[in-house]
């Protein structure tokens, strides 16, 4: 599209993909993204009106997503029920939209988000399994999970979690508040899911915080040892990063309308 | 291999595998069967020594096993966990071994099963899900569980299955027992399994029952009428088969040894 067009319709998408087979969400010069597979079948659900898709904030390569939010405006008028069954006609099967319905004019699911729930799954049986293929991080071996919870609570709360990104983070600081860390051994009979509450994640924040509670619960290192990690604020004390196929965003919490922003953002 | 050669060696495997890319368990001579890559597989773990293997039944085009319990014999010798992990390392990633283990001479798996479960997962979420596709049937609209459960009812027993037979079916006769149907929706939030014990089932029966159940589900019979449809013997009279891609077997209850024959086999 080009000169300027008055975009009246503001709408709100919950989307859901299969990370297996792109490079992240955002569009990028080389590589297949959700984000130009949603602007694309946006484009032919609108009469090939061009938009912009913005999501909460970024994935990486190969994580999946259960509920992502992302808005966009157009000038094209179409009812909700339509968009929707347009999108999940026109994205490819490894992408699907949950929802899709009229919101705010201006509506910016990253300054709306308050709260995000990522999953990490740790597959822990000895035989490969089929169906969980690039959906789990396969890793046979024992883990003390009672230990691991015990560590976790050290990544609770409000902290400078400079020891726990990747290098290269665009994050203007590293101070991010984590409301809650589950670690669920009842979910699966074969699996243990590391679950983790925040309203936002440095760059490979959850993969190098599940790596180095892994670190204990393999018993290479005593719970105690996650908080000072933490305290070091230093890359190389903490654990690996552990894969990207493990990764799953489950939920994202964002109301239509922004809320007051808080000390630590 | 030609000529003689002493099979010296008994052993069973339990395997699993994602139905979605092949035409079935059983070698034919078009499509990618589970039965040629496992006895390939088996090739190259037995230093180029080529076997039968045989499961306790076929599995159609499309459907998923999560147990499978299958049997070969071999003249080279293997422990138990090389051959587990040389089978997992040269099978494709859509099969694996859950257990390699040695069997008594002449373990013959179809002679030995006494009980199979089949579960039918049924996914009823309005949007379709990326991590699903090929593993359930996916219908949306709402079914009357309770009607189900009680339509049901008729299938469990000893029983002529004629109407819930496939044209075609080589069975000898169509008299099964059904040990217990179970309808469950509190398995996932979006789906509804329907699951199966027998000791053997006919082509299709279980696809055949599903699309019955259904059909009182959506309200379009009343739950008395799979009894007529089940005393009817005519095929004609049943519901439409369900698609291939929602069924799972489960379980397979194979001990090493036969048991005595009962009057129904």
């Amino acid at each position: 599209m080009s000169g300027a067009v008055a975009r009246t319709h503001s709408w709100r998408l919950e989307l859901c993909w299969d990370g297996r087979a792109f490079v992240g969400w955002q569009r990028q010069p080389e590589g297949r993204t959700v984000q130009a597979e949603v602007e694309d079948a946006l484009a032919r659900v609108l009469g090939g009106e061009r938009v912009v898709a913005r999501a909460s904030g970024r994935t990486d390569a190969g994580v999946h997503a259960l509920q992502q939010v992302v808005a966009f405006e157009c000038a094209t008028a179409r009812d909700a029920t339509a968009l929707e069954r347009g999108l999940n006609h026109h994205l490819p099967v490894d992408v699907a939209c949950l929802v899709a319905r009229p919101a705010p004019p201006g509506f910016e699911p990253r300054r709306c988000t308050v709260g995000k729930t990522y999953r990490y799954r740790v597959f822990q049986r000895r035989a490969r399994c089929p169906f969980r293929r690039g959906l789990v991080w396969h890793r046979h071996g024992p883990l003390d999970v009672a230990a691991m919870r015990t560590a976790a609570q050290a990544l609770v709360g409000r902290h400078d979690f400079s020891s726990f990104q990747a290098q290269g983070c665009a994050a203007a600081h590293p101070v991010r508040r984590i409301a809650a860390v589950r670690i669920r051994d009842e979910a699966d009979p074969d699996e243990l899911w590391l679950e983790f509450d925040g309203h936002g994640f440095l760059r490979h924040q959850v993969r190098i915080m599940v790596g180095t509670l892994v670190e204990v619960g393999r018993g290479r290192q005593a719970p105690e040892w996650v908080a000072e990690v933490r305290d070091a604020r230093d890359r190389d004390r903490a654990g690996p990063t552990v894969p990207a196929e493990g990764l799953w965003l489950v939920s994202v919490d964002c109301p239509d309308h922004p809320r007051a922003p808080t000390a630590e953002e």
